[in-house]
């Protein structure tokens, strides 16, 4: 039995460009939590989460819970953080997942922990993290291009507010990363102007499955329009629109699926969303499911009742990029493309060997655990950002009125 | 990385009293099929199954179609065996959990090789299989007093077939294993009669729960009838009648919970169940829910949607009650105690050293793997026993024929 010897929590920074979404914009850092977790061995598990204050604090008080835990006791994991969070309820400041609730807070701090156990499993068997999920249904993870409008910045890819932009975007993506599906993260300009620039995309990458995602920016009537006038273009079409309530009336009428991440993102929406027919496709996200096993229960719930299955990512480094190349390794019910921000993060990273993804693809690591290593350096580097960068909760909305005071986040703007 | 060298499909056969249910009355023998997966190393893991001749013709073929198998792929597992079986579909000779399905099939087929694999998967990494499932959240495992009406056998039971005959048949079972709750297989007699030994039981076992579980012998109208005669009585009724429409109607105006291993065994009966709130308890069963991993699925799913969770038995020797030990101590869903035949096989067992139920629950071994060993000597007097018995088919009904001439399967009867 290898235990649980001692729980690091890092909270780092690294830069982001100004991408544009539907509650404004990122900031010029994004934050992350480093999570490691030391066995007795002397091994050492990964896990990376959300940076946020109020989530920063009760990762440290879960921390401090698992101490001494057999790193095969997930079921352990689960109810020692359960016990040490008691009733708390840490708001989710990236404002995709709805009202906080205990539950969700947990799922949520869970995960990392969750993660870097998997993660010390498997060094200590010799197994790579999907033979603990399942095993292995493909050896290579197709990711989209993920395109946003933003703002000229700092960073190489310059400006994109117009279909021409936003084309020339995506041609840099491609070239550089082989992507073979593309997701536009609208919500930002009128609907008219991001019709505009998925017919832009549709003429420049006829062979291409598109998605566009505008973040509940629409009302159901707006949504409904939108995928009348987008039908036979789009892969699918994520969260036009805010709730299940108005994900059904849009669905009903829409002629293609939709997907999630706004209004699926626990398990108790689930049967509401299936009764109502909410959506066709749940974009799983381990970071806030609770871990790469309820990944895995979603994923069966979905094949259950024939809903796709994606998946969602946030601005982050290479240990959550791998954790996302094992679920998706150990997931048939994914069928589409994984999102990542992988592009946007201009090869800063904590780990000194992230997964390359090159021709569309992730090759999936063969190696024992989440196949990544920290490198201290890059990790004190980083956390030296946190420590000077000054933010401490992500709010694109405040950084946007920053530069324009007048801006409001308005879900539906449209 | 360990692999599958040579896998054994060993058919036995173990004396069986005459227990009887709304099919007829068990036959002499029960049949089982035992599974040894030999790895590279040497090492041996277990696997325990139905073994009517149908499904061991699948057995074999499945067999033959793993070798080679990584034994942490249980993908690989499944797509291998679906890859041999193709739309091969055995009946279900126990009659209970409905029509053939090349899926039902395949789900059956697969469960002990996907045993055997956990089994060979823990004791490569010196782990018990419930820390392959998620962790062990109970040591102590409980299972309820699994009542039969019965003729006199050469058992040592005797007969029972009134309410005074089951209530002795329960005295001694639970002075021999200390159980703390009661279930009787009814369906055998005119309802009234069932109901008073309900009755009897509670008058003799104040503060034990109860169930009752006639395998469908009722119309909903009887079901309804006799839910609200023994309201206050029951911990769950099981399979009052058959079909999801049936259970809804009775669902909806039962007072106690209905529960289920007849009419909801398989994913593809879920929806429909939850749509109708045809049940609110199912009865897993690794054998045929598709092994350990998809009763952990289906956990999941009753979670999400408030439906409580216990275990379904057959016939069974100590491979199949270790796993279902590993399954119930890594579930935390399961609030029942967990149904078994184990009382009825009189000392009976194919290994050397079977878990005990005494104090009405087995502790959960922390061994690797199963924590069970097979006894070759005792394997080869059940195969023995296998080719002297010349049953080659579960057929309760032709077997209570062969005494009553005039006897007819009907459900329901009453
Ligand atoms: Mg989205
Ligand atoms: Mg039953």
């Amino acid at each position: 039995m290898t235990s649980v010897r001692e729980v690091i929590v890092t909270p780092v920074a690294f830069p982001d460009p100004p991408l544009l979404n539907s509650a404004g914009v990122h900031q010029p850092w994004a934050l992350r939590a480093i999570i490691q977790v030391r066995a007795a061995d002397g091994s050492i598990g990964l896990g990376e989460t959300y940076g946020d204050a109020p989530h920063l604090a009760l990762l440290t008080r879960a921390a401090s819970a698992i101490e001494n835990l057999d790193i095969f006791d997930l079921a352990g994991l689960v109810a020692k953080i359960a016990e040490a969070l008691g009733a708390a309820d840490a708001p989710d400041r990236h404002g995709l997942t709805g009202d906080s609730t205990a539950a969700k807070t947990l799922a949520r701090v869970v995960s990392p922990f969750e993660v870097a156990l998997l993660d010390l499993q498997g060094q200590a068997i010799g197994r790579p993290i999907y033979d603990l999920l399942g095993g292995k249904v493909r050896d290579r993870v197709p990711f989209s291009a993920y395109l946003f409008y933003k703002w000229a910045g700092t960073d190489s890819w310059g400006p994109a507010l117009d279909p021409a932009g936003i084309v020339a975007q995506a041609r840099s993506m491609i070239d550089q990363y082989g992507f073979e599906s593309i997701k536009l993260k609208g919500g930002v300009f009128p609907p008219d102007e991001e019709i505009a620039a998925i017919r832009a995309l549709r003429d420049a990458f006829p062979g291409l499955p598109l998605r566009l995602d505008p973040n509940a920016a629409w009302t159901p009537e707006t949504s409904i329009k939108v995928a009348e006038q987008t039908e036979g273009l789009l892969e699918y079409l994520e969260d036009p629109t805010g709730g299940l309530a108005g994900m059904a009336e849009v669905a009903a009428l829409a002629p293609m699926p939709l997907a999630t991440n706004m209004c699926v993102v626990a398990f108790a929406d689930l049967p509401e969303a299936i009764e109502r027919g909410s959506v066709q496709i749940v974009l799983a996200d381990h970071h806030y499911w609770g871990g790469l096993r309820a990944c895995v229960e979603l994923a069966a719930i979905c094949r259950t009742w024939g809903i796709g299955v994606s998946m969602h990512s946030n601005s982050h480094l290479g240990i959550s990029l791998a954790a996302m190349v094992h679920l998706a390794a150990a997931t048939p019910q994914l069928t589409y493309a994984v999102d990542t921000h992988t592009p946007w993060q201009s090869g800063v990273d904590v780990v000194s060997d992230p997964l390359v993804i090159s021709g569309g693809a992730a090759t999936v690591p063969d190696t024992p655990g989440l196949g990544v290593t920290l490198d201290e350096d890059k990790l004190a580097e980083l956390h030296d950002n946190w420590w000077r960068c000054g933010i401490r909760e992500r709010d694109d909305t405040a950084y946007r009125q920053s530069f324009e005071p007048d801006y409001v986040k308005l879900r539906p703007r449209w």
